[in-house]
């Protein structure tokens, strides 16, 4: 399966694990859906950063509310 | 291997082949920075509207120039 891990990135490069076994990821409005492989959804307000899909890892930046 | 696919997505929905076989993406100041498992580097004006993980896709959409 080639489901990747969700971190937050803060300002200083730490990444902090959001959530694991991503399948779906839907960016719309400043806001990001992710639903996992067991069909778990979660949403937060951030902007993708960056993917490394052989590393299995997607990163994600908090943006600020509107 | 867990690469994927990136389409880029029309108005009217229709998905046309960016680049196959995407490691690594990096999105930055409107723009998105796509690298596959060869090393071959595209970029392109473009937002993620989507991944489908399991499904190996990465759907992009144009956004306007500033």
């Amino acid at each position: 399966m080639c489901e990747a891990s969700a971190y937050l990135v803060d300002k200083d490069g730490r990444e902090q694990l959001f959530l694991k076994s991503v399948d779906k990821l839907t960016v719309d409005g400043g806001r990001v859906y992710l639903v996992d492989i067991f069909g778990r959804q979660e949403q937060l307000r951030a902007r993708i950063k960056s993917l490394a899909l052989v590393d299995h890892k997607i990163l994600l930046e908090r943006v600020p509310e509107e």
